[in-house]
């Protein structure tokens, strides 16, 4: 059975997923779409030949929509996962699951309510193939027990982009990292402290914008975390990581891009976006909660995940404005969410 | 609509198309399938719903199938291209078109004949990512003109795997590298002369091959081509190439996993088969490939491409039986493949 | 005029030193050596032809020494060098130059009532191709103005080698990277602000000692500093820095070793020791010294540079006893040191 | 006792023999030196403080002269070593040994005559740290037994540089891998064919020259060798060696220089020049030849390597000029050269 999808935000995240469906993905199809953006969305809706939906309620609630895809903006997702789980309908949300930790534990209640897993979270790097590789050999114990993790995190943000703010670097950047090292070192270690530190400014990132930046975090194990989240590198969009064991160290590999050598030098483009880094990580990462949807078997990454991230989040906004190590307080992990 | 395709042969080869059509290309789906083996191609028939038909000829005839592809045994492929062709269907051969340059020749007179584009050969590498991108830069004048190609190809040939032969390096083997060393340094150039050596042979490949082989190729416009096929390298699925050209060169990049240092060095793992290695490829092939049916305007590599490596193929079995360098003489391209 | 040199400490560092002027470095030689160790001194002593000198001081005065070298125990440092700035003659003393910072000022003090410069730290790392590429690459601006460094510090100390303390990961280890990140990016910039983080220690550096480190340093100009020292990291000697700018990054190469497939995988060694890291750098240094001494020029690394590094030792050694981030605060650069 | 040594031919090879001499190599001093350029010779006696011989079988013959150095022109080359041999004085040339085969036949003889191993070639490349690791783990067995390499030796030379002539490539060029390629493979291995073929050339190497140049040589051991010579590749000078054995291959690591990260890639700086490349080689052969003389024990590349390297240099120019495959027929190897 085809699955039905109904989209909730048609701005650049969701019509990627829409173009992905289409295009690469069997088995299911979009149905119906809605956004504030009516304009944008009756096109989309057309170039998919989907319901455009005024409503985002009466969308979750539509016969039309078996599953939901939220890509909307990040206050309105708590609503919307709500919502969908209450109507008992599978719903795939975009990061960050909501712009609080309250939002998250709320978004907790209603899904254990429902005593039934309906609910991802779009942490796309858990599939893409590099990660996945590192993961698993980090879990054949390659490199022992993990002790440290350094990661960077760099953007080829265009010249004054006047949108992106401090805050973002921690709540719509390294959310990423946040979750990927859990995925890394072990899903059930969690972070117990952040720390966000601001070296120097680029004098290309705008005088509101500090970037880059760095945040340290710790784990309930004594792992430590160091992240480097820089929007204006200005040369690419470039994602490392190594992990660091007590037997060796385990690193992603360099992106790997035809090798030219001319002009006095050996050489390799490094790509300008997200979209072509990891494109194929959307892609599966679509293809396998349509598929974990159809045999009603959620197994991505839960509200569980989704909330520890929004948590060190906060604790990096914290950090950033007193200057302190700032603790992180998590609830106890709902037994609903054990092993998951 | 949905594009009904016949499979002939159920094979590995056919097998894996099958997968990936049901998997992961949207817009198709496979109605009907043929095999010797009446069991297996029972049985895959069954996993994908589709029909099974003793004879291919009705398979390829059949109402039910608006396209065929054809993974059978090497000799069968030129009856079935000429068939499928003459019904007017759409037909995707596995690579080598035909086991003699004369069958291919037959193909494109029938191909002409139904004054129609209707065929395609399975030379997947032209849809892998890095080579692609290896072609960008190259027609983007970034080296300049080619001059020489170095390419390698390397097998983890399981040991004493009796069915591999000497001739089998450049007819199934050296192929892919006869067809894309064209694509990469532009398909309207061809070869003029081909030369076999053979080296001392691994002490791991059986007493009946030569194992590994050196073949050298000279192109019209003077372009030197240096290859090596290596079935028991033992290593791994390694394949490689560097275009020199007068500006510089450009190689495709080594593939890309996982870092580790552990044990005193640094590694990373290179993948044992080829499925790993151009799984990827394969998908894309398909997809481009049912989509360019979809608007009937096939640009896929012609029975024109199929035919100049079978003619290099050819000319590589005889210099290894004189130890000559082997002038090779294509008929004329006919018009019809010109601009294709 | 051949350089006649008199080391003082024949141990490890000091025969290396020894080694390096009997058969690498023309124009000098080494004519007097002491140690508290009289046997293996008299055994050094007599495989170079030099004189076995019981008393270090002794030695600093001998009329057969032009220029002494310092290699002895820490604490023993500052008595010396402060001997040979008496007695007018030109000292290079390995690092640390004292294990104290008071120690170093003391030694900067008779060195400007001696008017002159004579004495020279062992900081080799300055004198590496490497490092000596990668200032040049910044100090040319392609990367920008620095904001940023990443550094890693990784041994291979024999399993259960007792002699390693907490403190020395910072004093002894570290202490290279508190100075040569100044030499990449600015020496006329200092620190201001240390911490040392401890993550969960190796299971494999015995339990006395926490390994690995981090540190975390912050300069005037706001350059944020993260540094990692690993004793047991068990792969190898392997020290990596990469340099992150405001218009890209700069980082050391990988070591350069054969590259080996087999086995399945795509490796290359790593040195075990910082003998094969840095000897071509400990010859470099030594050689460019006694060159500079013979043009009575001193100007590689000095006490200042010595200061500097002691001072954030001692503010690493804190903030691990407190868990606190650290201000460094320096005495004014004496002019004597300005622009040297 | 210090080495005093007489060098003949005072031109780029020579005066960078002798600055290496003078400031990084103990136990040896220019005593003397000669050229038919009698004003460049005479200032570059006075910068080492030699003496000027205008007639070089007087410096040979000198009293002053302990051992000699000929880096004069290569037709001149023969009648330096007979005369230095028939003198008794250990002597260094440079490669080519003799421009004909029958000159370093002639040369073999006269040191038989003085049953005393005096001459050395200047085949540097076995003092290279790469080359030799790259030995010692094929000698180890990692990769098996060899049976193919390939190497590439392009140069950055200057845009029409007029000297450069076809015959050239092999003479002067490839005369190293020759020499080198058995250093790797064992020494007793000896080349029993070789073709020259000619890619289309670069539009930027000049009309009188063929650029690049790709040479095939067989071994007795059956091992096939592809070389390719490359003086305008145009973007560095570039060394790069696989060897593929029956277990694995191996290969020379690529340069190791800065990693920049801007402008869209990743990139490193290739040198430009022999000099910079083979620095340190050119130190090392020089040091331990030095070393072997005083020891009275030459074991560095003999008469023999020298003369069957230049056997395939005049069979490569004949496979030019015939465009055949030409067998090389060496004399049998005098008992005398045996296990040297």
């Amino acid at each position: 059975m085809t699955l039905r999808i109904g989209v909730i935000g048609t701005g650049g995240m969701g019509q990627h997923h829409i173009k992905n469906i289409q295009s690469v993905i069997p088995g299911a199809e979009v149905t119906a779409v809605s956004d504030t953006n009516e304009e944008v969305a009756r096109q989309v809706a057309s170039s998919c030949a989907a319901q455009y939906i005024a409503d985002p309620y009466e969308l979750i609630a539509s016969d039309n929509v078996d599953a939901v895809i939220i890509a909307s903006w990040d206050p309105t997702h708590e609503g919307f996962c709500i919502a969908a789980i209450h109507a008992g309908k599978y719903v795939f949300c975009e990061k960050p699951l909501s712009d609080t930790p309250e939002g998250c534990i709320r978004i907790m209640e209603a899904e254990q309510k429902a005593e039934k897993r309906l609910l991802q979270v779009g942490f796309m790097r858990r599939y893409d193939k590099d990660y996945r590789e590192l993961r698993k050999v980090i879990q054949a114990g390659r490199i022992g027990i993990p002790l440290v993790v350094h990661a960077q995190h760099r953007n080829l943000a265009p010249a004054g982009s006047a949108k992106i703010t401090s805050d973002m670097s921690a709540t719509n950047a390294l959310v990423h990292e946040f979750d990927i090292t859990r995925y890394l070192i072990g899903d059930e270690d969690t972070y117990i402290s952040a720390q966000l530190v601001a070296p120097r400014s680029s004098r290309f990132c705008g005088e509101d914008l500090i970037d880059p930046q760095l945040v340290y975090l710790e784990t309930r194990n004594g792992v430590r975390v160091e992240l480097e989240i820089y929007w204006y590198c200005r040369y690419g969009y470039d994602i490392r990581c190594e992990v660091v064991g007590d037997l060796g160290t385990a690193s992603l590999p360099s992106p790997s891009h035809t090798v030219v050598r001319c002009e006095g030098q050996q050489a390799f483009q490094i790509v300008p976006t997200w979209q072509e880094r990891f494109h194929d990580a959307y892609v599966t990462e679509l293809r396998e909660w349509i598929a974990s949807v159809q045999e009603e078997n959620i197994i991505g990454p839960s509200a569980w995940d989704g909330y520890i991230s929004s948590k060190v989040a906060e604790a990096c906004r914290q950090s950033r404005l007193t200057g302190k190590i700032v603790p992180i307080e998590l609830i106890e992990c709902p037994e609903f969410y054990h092993n998951i």
